[in-house]
């Protein structure tokens, strides 16, 4: 998987930082997209970047603050007028369902694809499927705010050739039964077991990608063990009271959900605009203090997320 | 006057050009700004040039496709956010408040400014103060599609102060009241009238700012002898039977326009994102073959209107 940051600001856009949206790239034969929050302008931001809007197939809005979801309208516009005729499906809080549907109705907007929106309020997974869960969390912030778990089933581990040379077993279609782990006979009457033959499985990754939020234990649990754990940093360490009355976090809250959680790297996010360039490196310097695998968030920036992270 | 572009394309952003917005500098003495619709990322737009969000106090919305207003929830959030407290009015086609109403709410957006939303669907004046006379007219589009005659009013003349020095009047306060056009009486007992003193009212200016529409009869009427007409030219001369599928106009049919309403300049805007660099010159040669004073809209152009382009 990858991550492509496509606004990384808070509350309002700024030149260099758009407000909130990143793209997950899961890399299935699909190559589908799914985007995580959709501040206005993500579909300009989009236009920048090799993402095609026909490949988003799942928005997840972790909170109906309007830096987080006034660009959908034209998004989901422009994806059909691109196009697209493959389902989309979004999962938000209570109440995006009146905004998109009072948005296209008013507009006109006629979409060539089937929209399926999905309002959860409570913590149960939101999504599963072969390769993937989705589980949500409610955070601290002055409305619904969530945060997304999202784990990687383990992948089945690969065929050991070499033990199977060993064992004298020859090529052929056989050996895609093996590595589904069946039970065969060949030819020559003698038969094998799958299992024999299959390496360990390959631990999948775990993303946690939170909405606005203070320090939160709700956090720290969604993003336990977790390969990579996008959290907002609006404030410095030493804006801490703007933080607490505001609902945010500061970099070294953030650090210290990061650290308690046992995550593996830590990207600051939802920076503040006063924070411009020297002034935003200070918060990651405060991050890395408390943890040090920490990055700082950038439009654009795009992060492989790998499993060496968690070893 | 002064106008600037800040979106020039059609249907979806592109690149190089946003979706539809300008804004009309009144240059009075508040320094205001009008904003003629409002696509997404206008706010991203101004960032790039000096407005401020707390000048603009109407915005008129000339239809309700999304790529005329998606970019007011943001717009008007930012206003406030900015710390705007000065009164904004909205002039827009039926369902406009419920669309801005509908998105305030669900993001949670509490605005500091008093907002008012005007909403029209016939073609009175929309606005009338000292200054201007706003009228609306009803254009051919797939939607209530409408465009807007902004007329300034004659500005009083100058005081003529040869004549006033050749009849022997000193310098002083009566000066002010001549000006007003009042009668006035020296201390020496002579009697003077303000009309012999002031030279000929200063023509007003006409600026029409059309949306979207097929060749149209209405915008021929609303562009009538205006110093600056904008019309659409969606589609290129040789693509009539899109334009006209897709109630759009031609770069030829928007110079018809300006011809017929004898216009004193054209802008050409809303390019469709097919025409690109000469493709996009090949609209403005088209235009100019009918009507030569014809200028290609560009994003972030800005266009003084001076009378010296009626004359």
């Amino acid at each position: 998987m990858k991550l492509t940051f496509l606004g990384t600001g808070s509350g309002v856009p700024a030149k260099h930082r758009n407000v909130s949206s990143f793209a997950l790239h899961i890399m299935n034969k699909e190559g589908s997209v799914w985007l995580f929050d959709c501040g206005e302008a993500t579909q300009h931001q989009i236009l920048h970047t090799s993402i095609k809007l026909r490949k988003i197939n799942k928005i997840f809005l972790t909170h109906l603050h309007g830096d987080h979801i006034f660009g959908l309208p034209g998004l989901l516009g422009s994806r059909s007028f691109q196009g697209a005729e493959t389902p989309l499906t979004i999962y938000g809080p209570q109440g995006i369902k009146d905004f998109i549907e009072i948005s296209m109705k008013i507009s006109y907007t006629f979409l060539r694809y089937p929209l399926d929106i999905k309002e959860f309020k409570d913590e149960k997974p939101l999504f599963e499927c072969d390769e993937f869960i989705v589980e949500t969390g409610q955070l601290i912030h002055g409305v619904p705010s969530y945060g997304f778990r999202i784990t990687q089933k383990d992948l089945p581990g690969p065929l050991l050739m070499e033990k199977i040379k060993e064992a004298g077993i020859p090529t052929g279609p056989h050996l895609k039964q093996l590595k589904k782990g069946s039970y065969i006979t060949l030819n020559d009457g003698r038969s094998f077991h799958g299992r024999d033959f299959i390496g360990p499985p390959k631990k999948g990754l775990v993303v946690t990608i939170l909405g606005d939020t203070k320090f939160s234990e709700t956090a720290i649990r969604l993003a336990e063990q977790a390969d990579l754990l996008v959290h907002e940093s609006t404030f410095s360490a030493e804006d801490g009271e703007l933080a607490f009355d505001y609902y945010h976090s500061t970099s070294t809250q953030a650090a210290t959900v990061a650290k308690l959680a046992k995550a593996k790297q830590l990207l600051l996010n939802h920076i503040s605009s006063r924070y411009q360039m020297e002034d935003a490196k200070e918060l990651l310097h405060q991050a890395k203090e408390v943890f040090e695998n920490t990055v700082l968030a950038e439009d654009f920036m795009t992060l492989q997320i790998t499993k060496h992270l968690r070893d």
